[in-house]
């Protein structure tokens, strides 16, 4: 037997790895800054984390979420062998929920969706890198995204060394001018524009909303370009708007859907899902195949498939929920828009309008959820943050951080997904105080 | 509200994805095809899949795992609150169970490791993914892989678009001498090879182990190639001979060390680790930082972090084992020791040396663990697995699918991991059979 070695001579230093190169340092560090900017300062208030609302779980209700989940396999018919071999083994790359996944879909999104083009992954984030890898081809294929942009989608692509081009967003959603343009530029320039990626419903980072009527145009203008539209759903549950998703409104498989269990059911479990209904060109003559299998076999060289811990757990609570989420997530709907409203109503009642404090201040009014866009007339910097955590006891997160281009020097990513309506007044009233502080400090705009 | 539409009319084809450029197509197809030969005859014993036994598996008992991880949190002085929030939220990107990993590492291993150096991964594929995205700098750089290879790093790579150069293995390991040269040949062209991956202890596919002196010198012939070495572990606590990793050998931080515990607690749960202490040039003259933080930047881009469900049921796991899984898998050992006994015993008693039946046909004696390496006098090709599976129900592994170049045609990986000992019995009688009746068919070579 060997003697414990500690190694303790480095053979050397490594260069920094390719992803600095491919990568915008402040990108690359923007996932872990939003994670950990709130332990740096344990006292303040923290509108930075993305973090659903943990109050009403229950550690004690997870071991009969699985339970739950293998009496369905055995009312079934599956013996306890083949339980047990559901739990314990390798599973099947696409997932072993797919079914009550596309069961949900049909619950609470009226989507009709086929079990086979499901693929459950490690969470959303898996789903975008997945589907990233599947569908791109090679260097002149560009990513668009609608700018300001979640930062998952922007870290996959730089991963896999996938040009992206922001597409400008409005108050209502992408720009479809700014789409058309940048579409033909990208064509000009030789390349192609492979999909555009969007969060249509209370969108992270802006809290913006697609109306029903640009969901249409985006579509038809979609269709038009010639492009195919990646639809992220994670927070449509919560608005207090019901609109339909854009793969309910595609009758042309133009739409891949993704979706989390990360806000509906909880994070930890790391469960998400796509819907890759697409065909694709079978190799030397055979007939199409489903882009889902696509994603399957790049799955399998990723993390081979699920958690099966994680997929029963998630599988559980969506059986004890007449199989959809939508219901279940009632009272967390609620939560969020009561801590949204208490949010607004504070930032209305301390930075009133007309003041020559708070000109160029000003706010959006999100339908649900986690985000919300806070306008202000000077730099929102980490410098900024530094001082808003550390003298007003107040953490936000700088908007340019989501930008690709230089925008959004002036506005705050404001959450308040995480908090109870006492921090969020609270917060609100300290993160006020800062506001008008500075901008009086640095004088008007 | 919408009502729901079904996706029916195609936008269109999609061309094949950017995977089929990067990778032969018999490769990506591997993974599937191991996965699921066994449901396309369900009747024939089947040494293909390198899955675990299950038959000691007690689905009853992962709650009590999750609780004994929560109860190690209790008792370390955690609130309720955070008890909760370990399990529910998102949590840390490189693991909150890195410090059980490490403390493992030493019980088993005699292997002391910084849990700071430690990533916790969605099972060891995603720790391959990962180290490779955050060492291979730019498209000069080569991965070498011992040959024949494990088809989930050569998979990882294709994913990357990494090129990989084999190494030609010998019977104990892969050859230095062929190492020297292909390193030497590969400078030449201008490239750089990055790092070995090895897997040193009853190797997937061949079942072969590096002796003692073997692994020392790797260790120095790398030191004089500037090379790192990737050492993965999977089988090493199913070894008969106990010998040193390679990391418990390094003293300069040439290796990084792949884990995984898809063996030793079960695969379900998707959970591996990587140990990668070396040293990260660091950014604008800041001082050098660890590789394990690049790899969890990757990682936030891949899946976040792993399912909080299934850290918490392998820490428990370890924590009901005195911290270790070398003891608690002694029952395993032995049982995979004894499936291995009475596949190769049965080979020898129906495949007698001298006989003109078996000319050519030769089997290696692995150390312990799942795979064995049978050599055949004819092409092990699908079109004689097929002829196995059906006519003699017995389904093994052509082993030409771990070569990335021509060879190992006439060899056939025998995994018998999965099976009971009278199903290694009864399997090696058909496979005997089946192998008699090609070699006499297909006349002597």
């Amino acid at each position: 037997m060997t003697t414990a070695r500690v190694s303790t001579e480095p053979a050397g230093v490594l260069p920094r790895s390719g992803l600095h190169a491919s990568l915008s340092a402040p990108l690359l560090d923007t996932m872990t800054f939003l994670n950990e900017v709130t332990l740096r300062y344990p006292q303040a208030i923290s509108f930075a984390p993305g973090r659903p609302y943990e109050g009403d779980f229950d550690v004690a209700r997870v071991p009969g979420l699985i339970e739950t989940y293998l009496d369905h396999l055995r009312a079934r018919g599956l013996s306890e062998d083949r339980v047990r071999t559901a739990l314990y083994q390798y599973g099947e790359t696409a997932g072993q929920i797919r079914d009550i996944v596309a069961g949900m879909l049909a619950v609470d999104e009226d989507m009709t969706v086929d079990p086979a083009s499901v693929v459950v992954t490690v969470g959303c984030q898996e789903a975008v890198l997945l589907i990233l890898r599947a569908l791109f081809t090679g260097p002149d294929d560009v990513l668009l995204v609608d700018s300001p942009a979640y930062v998952g989608i922007t870290g996959a692509a730089s991963l896999l060394d996938i040009p992206v081009v922001p597409v400008p967003g409005t108050p209502d959603g992408p720009s479809l001018a700014g789409l058309e343009r940048t579409v033909r530029e990208i064509e000009a320039s030789g390349r192609r524009a492979r999909c555009l990626y969007v969060v249509p419903d209370c969108s992270n980072p802006t809290g913006v909303s697609m109306r029903r009527e640009d969901r249409t145009a985006l579509l038809d203008t979609a269709a038009r370009l010639g492009l195919l539209l990646l639809e992220d759903n994670p927070y449509g549950v919560f608005s207090r708007v019901r609109r339909p998703t854009l793969k309910s409104l595609d009758t042309e498989r133009r739409v891949v859907y993704l979706g989390s269990f990360a806000k509906t059911a909880f994070p930890g479990a790391r469960v998400g899902f796509v819907v890759a209904d697409q065909l694709v060109a079978g190799a030397d003559g055979r007939p199409p195949g489903l882009l889902a299998d696509e994603v399957a076999k790049v799955k399998s060289m990723v993390t081979v498939n699920t958690s099966s811990l994680s997929q029963a757990a998630v599988a559980g609570l969506l059986l004890q929920n007449g199989g959809g989420l939508r219901s279940a997530n009632e009272a967390s709907a609620r939560h969020y828009q009561a801590t949204m409203r208490c949010l607004r109503e504070t930032l209305a009642a301390e930075l009133p309008p007309g003041s020559s404090e708070t000109a160029g201040v000003r706010w959006n009014d999100p339908d649900g959820g986690f985000f919300l866009t806070l306008d202000v007339p000077f730099e929102a910097d980490e410098a900024a943050l530094d001082v808003s955590a550390e003298k007003y006891g107040v953490i936000w997160t700088p908007m340019r951080h989501f930008h690709l281009d230089d925008a959004g020097d002036r506005q705050i990513r404001l959450s308040c997904s995480y908090l109870t309506t006492d921090h969020a007044v609270e917060g609100a009233t300290r993160l006020a105080r800062f506001v008008k502080d500075r901008s009086t400090t640095l004088g008007p705009v």
